[in-house]
């Protein structure tokens, strides 16, 4: 076992991490109990010293400087809960990786970008690099691929990994209030970024989980290529009404797979059936799949995000490293883990929902008909939904499968017409 | 990390032991890219050595005597497979502990009735004692409770835990068949016992897994408490129906919760709401649900058994032994888990499903009224079933809320009227 003494410091000291320094402090005899370690709290860092905070702490412990932290000899485990991608967050992982301490975050920005690296860095100084808390919140979704299902060979995994954009559609869909409205709502209650909220809306975040869940669930690189990504800024209330008319729920998913051993990750809304699992997540839940063999399907589902959740996540990381030996961040040891060949995105096969805002006026239905004919898009549903008073028209179009740059085409030559008011929505069907 | 070379034996080559033997063979390479190690099966032991398999093995690996496997010096890891809670299923794990080696079990019978033995004697010996195949299949929940969900405080514990029973249950409402029938048709699948599969539907089976969940969760020496056990032997196709259209579904669910700092353990059939998550688990899948401070509720589902669930476990139980130090088999030192003190079960109070078959005669619903009167239970819904051409009725009842020592009284009660056909079928509302 690892020395009976440990000293950790914090950076970071928002919701995230203030409540990580009131677990530690009241965790700290189960934490012995468990581990046989005793954990102290002897460095804290935080952009303002002053900022009112639900706990004291000691003056001393306060480094206005983050980085002396990961250089100071007498911590072992340095948790980074600042968040940037690079910058400030990186230095921090990357000096207390090299000054030999074992580090923990809840950033998954850092990690899809600069994971690889990092984790050499860890493996060449023999400390452990965790991120548990970087994906699925509060539920425990690395530690399950790496060690609960350690020797299955997973093919997919499926997630609603952003649990803002899971609570924005499911209360479009309850409230029949506005994109707008309900973003509103959305930041007032703390579930989404007051100030700039693009991150979570427009897919970014969830890929970044996708990534880190390919690399450990597949063995691989972090992957670089450009991924399929969509968000649900364009997600209107009549797409919500549209789709439970046709039985369907929308929901942002992040998909990662192989296919005929290429890599396949996109995060996009779909319309899934109303009876499958994974349309009934509501709200800030998070939820995960993963196809296994021999496991055969695995679901997690739990709180995806809020102090609560996050912590514990962060509290799991702690044990584990006093817990046992060195493990790899990613599973396996970074010379192991393959390069990533990528599936073609332009190939995939799908159905897809449409909704083109028209001019209400003569022709318009036969020249969008003539665009799909162009590209040999064969129309399974059309709907018409008729704005008389504005002269203006939804046309709603459920497509047979086809390949996504067929569809790509499609709609920008369909945005070409006059007659179309705005680029048209899509949704893929899962 | 372990030594580079690992030796195990492998005792029990029914369809668990069978595949494992066959898993640990294909991943070998996965297993030392992940841990280091090289496995190596150098004895298996089984009841018949000719039966046939769907493998091939080395004469000499087969040993006639098990117990010799287990005190063989250059064996490093024992898994049990015989599954038998006591006998030579726990000479052979007590063995191999004494003589300083891990055992990986899927054996929750015996980790029911001597897990707490057993511990103490890994303890003692500094090894390995690991049984996460024991519970929910494949599912890695006693993993995510001890490691993902470490430093939680777990208030309490929801599961379908028994397959077989939630397959019976989901196929007699599809169906519209016989318990018997059922019960037939899972026993020609493979889902229950082809010659007793008593243990599955009385409830022992999901109670042996209570105790382990409830051990583990809450930190405490297994349970010895005659607890609330009922099975689905009873429950008819009239009350699936009946239930159906009360707008709910019969599950057999395992529950263990701390009320008042007293464990409350339980299995028996509950009527859940259609809508509720749990009445959506069918056919021989697993769910759990854990209540978890900061946590939140935290839900795990997979496949409960077969021999592909059951070796995903078993891998994983053995890649944590190969990856890091040992680790305590409930989570925590033995003299640090404490004595259970039990909740009275006659004080739980809830509703109640009641079908009392009668003979169709003058008086008998006075007589039943008046029963309900003297022990104060309230009748919220009564519907009565004519059975004409018979002369008999089935007479269902929903109840206010009331505690269990009531209904039992009510129940007796019922029963000793000469109109009431045979006893009572009951079933909790959750």
């Amino acid at each position: 076992m690892i020395k009976k003494n440990i000293n950790v410091g914090i950076i970071g000291l928002g919701h995230i991490g203030g409540r990580l320094y009131k677990e530690i402090i009241s965790k700290k005899s189960d934490i012995e109990l468990k581990t046989g370690s005793k954990v102290n709290i002897v460095a804290i860092s935080a952009k303002n010293y002053k900022k009112k905070r639900s706990f004291k702490f000691k003056k001393n412990l306060f480094y206005k400087n983050p980085i002396l932290i990961s250089k100071n000899p007498k911590i072992d485990i340095v948790f980074e809960l600042i968040g940037l991608s690079d910058g400030i967050s990186k230095k921090i992982i990357e000096t207390a990786l090299k000054n030999k301490k074992h580090v923990i975050t809840a950033n998954k920005a850092v990690i899809a970008k600069h994971g690889d690296y990092l984790s050499l860095l860890a493996e060449k100084n023999n400390v452990n690099l965790e991120f548990e808390a970087a994906v699925g919140g509060g539920i425990p979704v690395l530690r399950t691929i790496k060690d609960g299902l350690s020797t299955n060979k997973i093919s997919k995994v499926v997630g609603i990994l952003n649990g803002t954009c899971n609570y924005i559609l499911s209360e479009m869909e309850t409230s029949k209030d506005s994109f707008k409205t309900v973003l509103k709502k959305a930041q007032s209650l703390g579930y989404a970024e007051p100030r700039d909220p693009k991150y979570d809306l427009n897919g970014l975040d969830s890929l970044a989980k996708v990534r880190i869940l390919s690399a450990i669930a597949f063995n691989k690189k972090i992957s670089r290529n450009k991924c399929l990504m969509d968000g649900i800024e364009n997600i209107e209330i009549k797409d919500i009404e549209m789709a439970s008319k046709l039985n369907f729920r929308i929901k942002l998913l992040g998909i990662t797979e192989i296919i005929n051993n290429k890599l396949f990750e996109r995060v996009h809304p779909c319309l899934v059936k109303k009876n499958n699992y994974i349309a009934n997540i509501n709200g800030v839940m998070n939820a995960i799949i993963l196809e296994g063999k021999p496991v055969g399907q695995t679901i997690l589902q739990g709180e995806g995000a809020g102090p609560g959740p996050t912590s514990s996540a962060l509290m799991s990381d702690l044990l584990s490293i006093l817990r046992g030996n060195i493990k790899y961040s990613f599973g396996s040891p970074y010379k192991k883990r393959k390069k990533t060949s990528y599936y073609d995105n332009n190939k995939y096969s799908n159905s897809f929902y449409l909704r083109i805002d028209v001019k209400d006026k003569p022709g318009v239905m036969s020249t969008i008909a003539k665009n799909f004919a162009k590209y040999n898009i064969s129309i399974k549903n059309l709907i018409q939904n008729p704005d008389k008073k504005n002269n203006k028209a939804s046309i709603i179009i459920v497509t047979h499968k086809n390949i996504e740059k067929n569809y790509k085409n499609l709609i920008l030559n369909l945005y070409k017409n006059k007659f179309v008011i705005k680029k048209p929505t899509f949704i893929r069907i899962e």
